[in-house]
C-alpha cells in the first residue's frame, strides 16, 4: 500500500509479471474493435470481414515462431494454454497410459492442472532439478515409463530466469512417439530463438500476449499437425473445433502485432538487456550478504533473482515501491499468498533463504539510467537493513 | 460474400451474435489498459491499484445482478463459463451421483460439456420442450432420479427466444437440495429483470460481455455464496482460486461499464424494441408461406425467428445482406456448419421447414426506419423467390 504521493517517474522491473501494452498495439485493438464488429461464424460478409481480420493475425504468428498457420490455436492466456494442453492431452491419451512427467519447477498453471489430473487416476512425477535450477536429464529419463503418455518441462523458468534444456529432452523423447512432448514458452518468447524454444520433437506449447505487451486475455497455443487433444472449452465449434468461443478479433488482432513488434530487433533488444543485467550483476555481487539466485550461463538476460540474507524479500519490494520501482517476489501469481518460491525449493534452497528472494524482470524499454537509480537506491535500503538487522 | 460495393448504412440486426463496443467501453478499456498496468496479484502498489479496479468492477456488476460481490467471478466468456460450471460442478459432486439433466435447446457450449462429462462415466438426459420451444416441466420433473446432481437451462433460448420456465424449475427443485441448478443467462441479461432470470433457487449462472456491447473474450459467472465446484483453468490461485489466470483488468472494467450501460433504462428500451417487434411480426404474418417461430408471449422481443417456405435461411440471408442488412440463420455458430437449428428440431419441426429459419435480433440502437428499410427488402426479396420457386 502506498503511504506517501509520488512525484518521480515510475521505473517498472517487473516484466516477466506483465508488461505495459504498446500503444501501437492498443490502437490495434481499438481500430478493430471499431471496425470488424462481426461475429467470424456468421454467415453474412460482417462476418467474413472478422474471419479474414481472423486468419491475418493466424499467420502472422504462426510466421514469427516459424510453424503452420494451422498449428496456432487462440485461447484466453497462459493459464487456459496450459490447462488445456495438459489435460486436453491426458483425456485423450488415457488409453495408452496415465502416467504424466513435469518438471519440479513449473508454472502453477501446468502443475496444478497436473495435480488435477492425479484425482482423475492419472499418476504424475516431478523431474527434479539441479542447485542452478535445470532439469536433471538422466533423473528425467529414469522416469520415463512404458504408460508416460506426457512430459512437460518450461522452455524458461518464471522465478530464475533458467534456460531448460529442451533439446536433451527432444534428444530423450526422439524414439518415444507415443510420448507428448509439451513446452510451457510463456517467458521464453522473444528471448528464445523459435528454433531454441520449440525444437522439433515438441508437440504441444502455450504463449501468453501480455507478456509481449500485448492485450491481457489472449493467448495462443502451438499443436503440432496432426496430435490430437481433447477441447477444455467446447461449444459452437470455433478454432477447428478445438477452442470454442466467440473469436477476440481486437484482441488477437492486437496480439499478432504486439509479437511483431517484440520480435522484431530481437538480437538486438536482447544484448541491450544483457548489458542491464551484467552491471545489475556486478553491482550485487559486491555485496557479501548477498545471494544471486540467477546465474549468467544458460539463463535469459531478462531475469535476475537474488536476495539479501535475512531480509524478507517482500520488504526490499516495498522498500522500493516507497521509491517508485518495481520489482516483485519470484512471481506474481505465489506474491500474495507469501510463501516461499517453489523454484527455488526445488533447488534445495532452505526456506530461510528462498524467503529473501526477490526477481528484477527487464524488458527492452528499460535503459541503464533506470539500472544506475535501482543501484543508487538499493545502496540506501541496504544500509537502512544493516542498521536494523 | 460481398459481390459489389455498397454505399448505404450497416442495417445490424444480428445482435443476438455480438453486438458491437459501446465508444464509452471502449474509452474505459483504453484508459485502464494505459493507466492501470500492474498484474493484480503483484505485491506491489501498481497490482493493489489495478486489484481495487478489478474488486470495482466486481461490486458494479453484483450490485446490477443483485448478488453479492463475492458471488462474481470473471472468465472470457459464455463458453468457458458454460463448460466450467457444468464440468466443475459434475467433478465436485460426482461422489453423490453422476446424473446430469439439460434442456435439449441449450447452447453448444451446454450440450457439448455435457456430452463430454458423458465420455466420463456420467449420464446426460435431455428434457424435451413443447412445440414453441419451452421445457415441458413435468418431462423434466420425471427424469430427477436420486442421483441426479445437477439440472441446466437456459433463461432465454438463443436461436428463437422463448424465455423458459426458471421459476417452474426452481418450484420443482425447492426440496431437492442436493441437484445443483445452473443457468445459461447469456441471452437473458437485459431482457428479463434479474430477479427472473435468476431466481432464488439458482446456484450457477452464465454472462458474456460482447452480448451487451462489452469487449469480447470478457464474461463472468454467477456462483452462489458456499456452492462448490472444481477450477477448470487452475494456476496461480486467482478469483478466490476457483479460476486462475492474469486478470484482464481493462476488459473487466470494460464489462462493468458496457452492463451499467446497456441496463440503465432497460424497460424503455424493451419497449421500444417490442414495438420493433410487433411491427415486423404483423407484416410477416400477412405472408402466407412466411413461418413465425418466435411467439409473443414468454418471448423476449429481441429475437424473431421466422423462414420462407422452401427458402433455405442463407438464401435469405445473403439476399439481406446484399443490402447491407445483417440478419443470421438461427445462432452464429451454427451457421457456417450449415446445419438445421437444433432448437427447431427438439421443437419437432421438420427439418424441411427448419432450414428456411433466419434470426432477426434486435437491440435499442436498432429504430423503426431500419425496420422499415428492412420490411421494404424483405417484399422485394420474397418477390424474386416466387418467381424462382
Amino acid at each position: 500500500m502506498s503511504k506517501v504521493k509520488r512525484k518521480t517517474k515510475v521505473i517498472y522491473l517487473d516484466n516477466a509479471a506483465t508488461t505495459a501494452i504498446y500503444p501501437e498495439v492498443l490502437k490495434t485493438y481499438t481500430d478493430v474493435a471499431v471496425k470488424i464488429m462481426g461475429n467470424p461464424s456468421s454467415l453474412h460478409d460482417l462476418g467474413t470481414v472478422a474471419s479474414r481480420m481472423l486468419m491475418a493475425s493466424r499467420k502472422q504468428i504462426a510466421d514469427l515462431l516459424e510453424k503452420k498457420t494451422s498449428e496456432i490455436y487462440f485461447t484466453s492466456g497462459g493459464t487456459e494454454g496450459d490447462n488445456w494442453l495438459i489435460k486436453g492431452v491426458a483425456f485423450e491419451k488415457k488409453s495408452y497410459g496415465k502416467h504424466i512427467i513435469i518438471s519440479a519447477v513449473e508454472h502453477p498453471a501446468v502443475k496444478t492442472s497436473a495435480l488435477w489430473l492425479k484425482t482423475q487416476g492419472f499418476e504424475i512425477d516431478l523431474a527434479p532439478v539441479d542447485s542452478n535450477g535445470f532439469v536433471k536429464l538422466d533423473a528425467l529419463a529414469a522416469l520415463i515409463r512404458p504408460d508416460t503418455i506426457l512430459v512437460s518441462v518450461m522452455a524458461v523458468n518464471n522465478e530464475i530466469g533458467a534456460i531448460q534444456p529442451l533439446q536433451g529432452i527432444a534428444n530423450l523423447l526422439k524414439n518415444q512417439p507415443k510420448i507428448s512432448f509439451h513446452v510451457d514458452a510463456v517467458q521464453a518468447i522473444g528471448k528464445l530463438m523459435p528454433a531454441d524454444m520449440l525444437p522439433e520433437r515438441v508437440d504441444f506449447a502455450t504463449f501468453s500476449a501480455h507478456k509481449f505487451h500485448g492485450p491481457r486475455g489472449v493467448g495462443f497455443v502451438y499443436i503440432k499437425e496432426g496430435k490430437k487433444l481433447q477441447p477444455l472449452l467446447s461449444g459452437g465449434g470455433q478454432e477447428q473445433n478445438q477452442r470454442s468461443t466467440t473469436e477476440n478479433v481486437a484482441g488477437i488482432a492486437a496480439t499478432a502485432k504486439a509479437l511483431r513488434l517484440f520480435l522484431s530487433e530481437m538480437a538486438h533488444k536482447q544484448e541491450k538487456i544483457q548489458a542491464m543485467k551484467s552491471v545489475l550483476m556486478t553491482a550485487l555481487e559486491a555485496y557479501s550478504d548477498v545471494v544471486i539466485f540467477s546465474q549468467t550461463e544458460n539463463f535469459i538476460p531478462n531475469i535476475l533473482t537474488f536476495g539479501i540474507k535475512g531480509v524478507r524479500g517482500e520488504v526490499l519490494v516495498h522498500g522500493f515501491e516507497a521509491h517508485n520501482i518495481y520489482i516483485s517476489t519470484t512471481s506474481a501469481c505465489s506474491s500474495k499468498a507469501g510463501v516461499a518460491s517453489s523454484t527455488l525449493g526445488a533447488m534445495n534452497i532452505s526456506p530461510r533463504v528462498a524467503t529473501s528472494a526477490v526477481r528484477i524482470s527487464l524488458d527492452a524499454s528499460n535503459n541503464m539510467a533506470e539500472i544506475e537509480q535501482f543501484l543508487t537506491i538499493f545502496k540506501q535500503l541496504h544500509e537502512k537493513f544493516q542498521k536494523i538487522t
